[in-house]
């Protein structure tokens, strides 16, 4: 079972600028024969050449103003004291603004100015300067000049400085051709009817709307199964009708990845393997003077293999440069660590919170493109760096403005999905205010409040002695910081098991029956401590709960569990039962708040979200969720201030 | 002749905030009713509704890395000590990354990790720890959860995030339809044959790319002339079809402008004339529940207003907001008076010299769209300023990107068409690299250089005592600077005469001839020193030259007012005359250097130039201009530091 286990790990600077100087050897990175396209459709398109102006805007001395056209000689001295009377007639015409002037005529007075006696005559208490409101041949654009160069990316303006000079038609780089062709005997259409071990084929619809937004072409082929011979055929039709090919994947070392071998064969691999996390396994090649480029299967090597590899290609081929993304500094709220020797990118959620932007990781894994979805940023681990400390202040390459971020809430805490509801119906009120959410549980909510890094928290931490919710452990952890703390919700909270519960369960009780497999939260998770206090209720110990270690972050995540079989029962919320069509064993309702440090609760981050949770239309939402209560909905439960 | 002569005044922000209140309480800003969309075709679409995941991703538990899948409970007990053998069979199965786990595994080995002894049996020297390598249920996307809320501006990753949840189609809303109407006697179809007083109608056409820019959907009508009963029609046939009408132009208060009338009759006018420059004469109204809006005619005017008013009620009609605009902070780099009482949006040219940037004012007349096509930048000075001082460092609104004004070489001086051709080669040798000219003449460059607001400046200054050019100036004006002169070109000086050279003139000499007019180049050009030398040669009094005092900027605006027959001579060189037909009288052949002060000689803002100075490309195009000699083109002609 032979296998060419090793990719190579070349830095990422080494491996593009090689990449980049052979392409630039064969000629790959040339813009294509220019196309001759009407200016009025080539906003958005490079110019191939200069454009330079035909005709002279305006093309004849015109009035600049409404008023009279006059000849400047016959107005001289004419004062307040000595008006001066004139008669329309050759060298005295009422013109409007872009009249042209008539030969004798050489200025213009502006119809405030002139004060008419009958239809005729009029009388003027100034004289005119030669040339005055007139805008001469050629003010705007002189025929012959340069009105854009070449290589230049042609805005809605440009279209007016091109048409006012008398062009109509321009020569413009054609987009680049990117053909984009699905390999993997596993991806389905979407859509299809789903088995297991089949993958959608979503990489090369968003490989696809990224080229389009570079300015290049996509083209979409059919999805070529793992076979060495029909790639191959593939390949070569490809190449033979693009500019750029992608292959999409099959470029790692496994049994069944030929697009390394199948490039060697017909061309010439350049690089196979890049010291970047994620998109290591990309393969950058060369065949038949067209880049052919191996791009991982996991989405988010693929988005990034592309980012580095494709669209330098893309613009290039545009004879322009990339938009320099906007960049802004931010602290990073918990530690960061990175292999040494791989160039990281870990995606973050960004917020302003006080006056720091804070930076928090989401999921690391190549395979969640969920993490590009919810990214606010991207931030770069350099290859000799194994990370960052919590608290430093790092670049990061924003995905959303920094306008955006700094509208946005930081919500860090429990996970309900009700903050989703939330976020929905705040966008939709003030489209420019986002929830962010991430999810730590409750003790970690906590945490972050008072590490500064959010504006409030979301918490159900039963406090076993009293029954009471979240005040004692509030008072604990954030013992020097004056919070308010509102109700969103009350749910319940209960075991999801299968469809019908076919192991009967009741309640916790009956989980320590042999052969049950259990699904856990995190610690710190409200819902932990709850099914840590049941247990310790009931006298059991958690060795005699099979998948006790088993831990996931949200409930959607345990339902998902129990759903796939793969555990029987989880303790969440009614409302992720609900969701994924399970059963649900009620074992308590409990208080979910949202904990608000006061210097924030004044702010529009706050009340915003408070507006938004009086509004009939988002209870009405949660409440068809099941499973919730909203009878404190907004109201404070707790003011430390007193 | 009964005029409407005064138009309102109103502040920016009121009419805005007014404007957008009205059209907010009739419903003109709802977005319309939302479509679905396959999600591969959503790029740039933005949400009308939250999109929940229909299916989990994964929707089975898949290896996440090529290897063995194995039941965890095997494999304890396996270490370098005491390895353990397996044979692949029901619980030990080689997978793909991606594969399905078999229904009895719950981890997977990685294949480095793995030791095969023959085709069936292995040996592995550590334990796998349950779930590890794997991909879980929902890792990614789990069933029901909330992908993207509503009002998502989508990018390609997002795409990928609801293909992943087996979304694939999505409501979004629909792109608003902005009907845009040329309305003018005066106005022709770019292209068409023009006739004096004809204008080119390109102002719908740059509206209709900002609209499409900003996710709209512009239709643009035939030209109606202004027609009073025609005009209505197309307004109520465009007002039943669209989201939102444009009427270009009629929106003043001259004799053929009914714009306000005609929105007054069919609906009502909020506000007729803003206090902005340009853009005054907007008209800001709403027929039958639609934004109907009067933009002005002149093409600045009809850029600002559109930005002003018409893209805030795009977006709000997509349900999201303008992107922010990139500002920067720059230095004025002379004196700026702007009315009292009127909000002043001053095109700049942008370049960073040393460690500022520098913004200088161009053209302000609102007929000339190509002081947007040269703007690097919009400078506001707010309606209750005056303007600003030369130094002061005041907020510009990008129209290029930082970037790029950072790579942007500044030179301001004298006017050369080779400064085009320059601009032209060097952006196509370095796609990120800009050449910005602002013609000021010799002696406004050499100050530019003093006051540090140029790299460099194209001088052509003649020594009426030595005959050597530009070094006696620079050492007078620039004494405590060290600098280097580099000659760019030779070109020959003399009089553009109108074909055929019908006035018989054979040099300056032949200017006061009674009946002549001549056209002048402004004080301080060095085109101006050398005529005044000429003149004082002859004994020629400025009184005796009709035209003398009439001042244009550049060689190619002299040569056009020769084309047009507005003057008889003009002095200038020969590539002027011959771009335009004309003929040429050559008086004399002067130098004409660039100047460089020695900190900026060794930047590439510098280097490049001449660089491309020496490509035969370059020095080819200038050659085929004519009259021009390249003999010392890149010579350093001085030094001072000797």
């Amino acid at each position: 079972m032979k296998r060419d286990v090793y990719l190579e790990d070349k830095p990422l600077e080494e491996a593009l600028a090689e990449y980049m100087s052979h392409l630039d050897q064969v000629g790959a990175l040339q813009p294509g024969e220019s196309e001759v396209i009407p200016v009025e459709d080539a906003a958005g398109r490079v110019t191939a050449a200069p454009v330079y102006a035909r005709s002279s805007s305006p093309h004849y001395h015109a009035a600049a103003m409404d008023g009279v056209a006059v000849r400047a000689a016959d107005t001289f001295g004419a004062s307040d004291a000595t008006p001066k009377r004139l008669a329309v007639g050759e060298r005295a015409v009422v013109v409007d603004t872009g009249d042209p002037l008539p030969p004798e005529c050489d200025a213009v007075i502006m119809i405030e100015d002139v004060h008419f006696l009958d239809d005729i005559t009029f009388e003027i208490t100034a004289g005119a300067v030669p040339w005055q409101h007139m805008r001469v041949i050629g003010e705007d654009v002189v025929a012959t000049e340069m009105i854009v160069p070449a290589n230049h990316l042609l805005r809605p303006v440009d279209l007016g400085g091109i048409l006012a000079g008398g062009v109509t038609e321009i020569a413009v780089h054609p987009r680049p051709r990117v053909a984009l062709l699905p390999t993997g005997t596993e991806l389905v259409q979407p859509g299809a009817e789903l088995k297991p071990g089949d993958i959608i084929e979503y990489n090369t619809r968003v490989l696809g709307a990224m080229v389009s937004q570079w300015g290049g072409s996509p083209r979409r082929r059919e999805i070529t199964a793992d076979d060495y011979g029909a790639l191959k055929a593939r390949l070569q039709e490809a190449v033979s009708e693009s500019d750029v090919v992608l292959i999409n994947a099959g470029s790692s070392a496994g049994r069944e990845d030929f697009t390394a071998s199948l490039i060697g064969e017909l061309g010439r691999v350049l690089t196979h393997g890049v010291a970047i996390k994620p998109g290591k396994p990309v393969v950058l090649g060369e065949v038949a003077g067209k880049p052919v480029v191996g791009v991982p299967g996991y989405p988010v090597s693929a988005v990034l293999a592309a980012e580095l590899f494709v669209k330098p290609i893309i613009y290039r081929k545009l004879g322009t440069v990339p938009p320099v993304p906007e960049k802004a500094e931010v602290i990073v709220s918990r530690k960061i660590v990175s292999p040494m020797g791989t160039e990281e990118f870990v995606r973050v959620k960004l917020g302003q919170v006080g006056d720091k932007i804070i930076a928090t990781p989401i999921s690391r894994g190549a395979g969640v493109i969920m993490s590009m979805v919810r990214a606010d940023g991207i931030l770069r681990v350099p290859r000799l760096s194994e990370g960052y400390n919590a608290g430093q202040t790092v670049p990061v390459e924003l995905m959303r403005s920094l306008e955006e971020v700094r509208e946005t809430t930081v919500i860090i805490g429990s996970h309900d999905i009700t903050l989703d509801v939330l976020a929905n119906h705040l966008r939709k009120k003030h489209p420019y205010a986002t929830l962010s959410s991430a999810h730590v549980g409750s003790l970690g909510g906590l945490s972050a409040l008072k590490r500064g890094e959010a504006h409030c928290a979301g918490t159900h931490l039963l406090d076993e002695e009293t029954g009471d919710y979240n005040v004692s452990y509030i008072k604990r952890l954030l013992a020097d910081r004056p919070v308010v703390v509102v109700n969103l919700v009350y749910r319940e909270q209960g075991l999801i098991v299968a469809p019908g519960n076919p192991h009967g369960i009741r309640g916790v009780e009956d989980l320590a029956t042999p052969g049950l497999g259990y699904i856990n939260r995190q610690r710190g998770a409200g819902t932990r401590i709850l099914f840590d206090f049941k247990l310790k209720q009931q006298g059991i110990s958690p060795d005699d709960i099979r998948g006790y270690e088993r831990e996931e972050y949200t409930h959607m995540a345990v339902a998902a569990a129990v759903a796939s079989g793969s555990a029987d029962a989880g303790m969440g919320i009614r409302a992720a039962a609900l969701a994924l069509g399970l059963d649900f064993v009620p074992v308590v309702e409990e208080r979910y708040d949202l904990c608000i440090p006061v210097e924030y609760y004044d702010t529009p981050y706050i009340q915003r979200l408070l507006e938004v949770m009086a509004e009939p239309a988002f209870r009405e939402e949660v409440r068809a969720l099941g499973g919730y209560d909203l009878r404190d909905c907004g109201k404070i439960m707790y003011d430390s201030r007193g």
